[in-house]
């Protein structure tokens, strides 16, 4: 298909680019008075990602705003245990809740892996609204929760900051965990080939909570999880081919395990360098980010200087793709306007690399 | 001076040893039923942290309950921030709390790095009288914050979840933040040459907040002070050196940057491995670790299991050293059977290793 802007496809596929693309995690979200004013209209957080025509309208905003580079489809990674049946709730102040959690023998052989084009048809309609309305301008990006991240507001039944319940999971009952597991992985597979069909042009995997692993359970409870993912899209081939996005929070021990993932790109927060992440993967994959969020609260001055010290750190592009992007979301007390002069010098000062 | 279990510092100086030595972070501390007791005695964390006699029973409470190889100081990293004047209390449920927080030039200006051994001198005492009351059995550690942590503490005001002040500052005033660091690093050079006066047998800078900084921000405003820290102990020389640790949290990027900082051992926490740990720091130094604190809540035959494979992972001493340690603090609701558990794992299991 024809695409105006496929800047950001070629830099995953680490072909020539006439600058660095960027795009923001969470830049569809609350620092937009235009995304306050949907979400009020929606009733509710989840009233807003259950309405195709609601989650297009704020999945286009931040592109109607700025230059980006790509998309990505409005939606929560809490959508898949919602459709698993644990009836997932937004309390304000609170965070997310399911109403069932998934602790025991019982409601571990009770999880089933839903058809995402019946539970999460509002997704996939989504999807293809949002296709519409971009119209070739730019690619639009699907996503999920990995099979671990998912697993743990299962376990905790909604947010935690300890882990103590995943965590006793996995080492008094490792079997209980991985039966678990087992189910994410099959239903992330499910509802990112169900995305791929409906109309995204590439797939990112979030693995927010991987990084609280020890390295060797980290390999077995997430990473092999999202392998067997990769291995398992259906991704088309050749120049069609949707490239897939790794992003596991806090993993700057685990780089080269990373580069050999299979996917096609590894997202890396701030606290790695990308010239460092380029040789611990030894430019096998393009790398997306890693500009620290709190930056952005930053003057304009120090916003385009950091935003530069981060092109810098990966250097010329050679063998390697380079996609900017935060290191974690955009934070909701971000000014737009900051957002906008991000754009702006990565657009501008990236270009000396790509000559 | 004689000491009837030198495990540790010889494991620090990797020197041969007959096991793995071991203590724990937060080894005298709320899981400990007598550890409670003491401080309703004393009414308040404070009256705890500021009493010799307190602070002396309390770090006894673990050595004499489990064999552990090192006794560490019972104080808190905040007691340098409120010498300095800026006035801590611990509110219950919020955690820390300075009536004054530093954020503008004037509070930079008036910060003044204080006399230990007057401002501190209730450490140096509780030094004195724990000395006296291990009678050689095992080393006494001293410790601080780092430069950075404490300025977190500082520049926040209290705990904080996403250093929102500590980050605007980096960003808009790296100068400011400087000069904090500045100041913090000359008081914490005299507060641990105050403590290796008054007889701790080695010393541990925890910089438990340098890992939400990127790499380059983490080596210019965390790790650069802690080396000039190292560089100006007056740590002695041959046998009677005193050896130096640093733990940084979430530091698995910057593995190289730390063997190389001089210091004899570094702390590292459950996400990095050890084999992995010493390949990049090319056994230089001496490793301290790293357990999942999450661990000590799981089974016996869990706890040790998951022992044995961070002393497997370590592997055959060779030319390093190994100190067993939890990767962060025994949690509050650890049972206190499941520390003499682990400690009994490490000693017996690591023989192995020793021959």
């Amino acid at each position: 298909m024809h695409l105006d802007n496929d800047t950001f496809l070629r830099a995953l596929r680490k072909q020539k680019t006439e600058y660095t693309p960027i795009w923001l995690m969470r830049q569809a979200g609350r620092y937009l008075p235009e995304y306050m004013a949907t979400r009020t209209k929606a009733g509710s957080f989840m009233g807003l990602a259950t309405s195709p025509q609601f989650a297009t309208e704020v999945t286009l905003q931040p592109v109607d705003r700025y230059p980006l580079d790509a998309a990505i489809l409005f939606s929560d990674i809490l959508t898949v245990p919602d459709a698993m049946g644990l009836d997932l709730s937004f309390v304000a102040g609170e965070g997310p809740k399911f109403s069932k959690a998934v602790r025991d023998e019982e409601s571990v052989r009770a999880l089933f892996s839903p058809d995402p084009t019946e539970k999460l048809g509002y997704v996939m309609e989504a999807v293809k609204q949002i296709r519409k309305a971009l119209n070739g301008r730019i690619p639009l990006i699907g996503f999920s929760g990995s099979p671990f991240t998912l697993a743990t507001y299962m376990v905790e039944g909604g947010s935690t900051r300890d882990f103590r319940l995943t965590k006793n999971m996995l080492y008094k009952r490792p079997d209980l965990l991985h039966k678990i597991l087992d189910v994410n992985c099959k239903a992330v597979t499910d509802y990112l080939n169900a995305q791929i069909e409906a109309g995204v042009q590439a797939v990112m995997i979030f693995d927010t909570w991987g990084g609280i692993l020890s390295h060797a359970d980290y390999l077995e409870f997430s990473l092999d999880y999202m392998e067997r993912i990769v291995q398992s899209l259906d991704v088309g081939t050749d120049e069609e081919k949707v490239p897939v996005i790794l992003f596991t929070k806090g993993s700057g021990a685990w780089l080269k395990e990373l580069g050999n993932s299979g996917a096609e790109a590894i997202g890396v927060d701030w606290t790695v360098g990308l010239k460092q992440a380029r040789e611990a993967m030894e430019d096998k994959v393009a790398l997306q980010g890693n500009l620290d969020p709190a930056v952005l609260f930053a003057s304009e001055d120090s916003i385009r200087c950091q935003a530069r010290k981060v092109i810098d750190d990966f250097g010329m592009v050679g063998q390697g793709g380079h996609v900017f992007n935060l290191g974690h979301g955009v934070d909701k007390a971000v000014l737009p306007e900051s957002v906008g002069i991000l754009v702006d010098e990565v657009h501008k000062y990236s270009r000396k690399y790509h000559q």
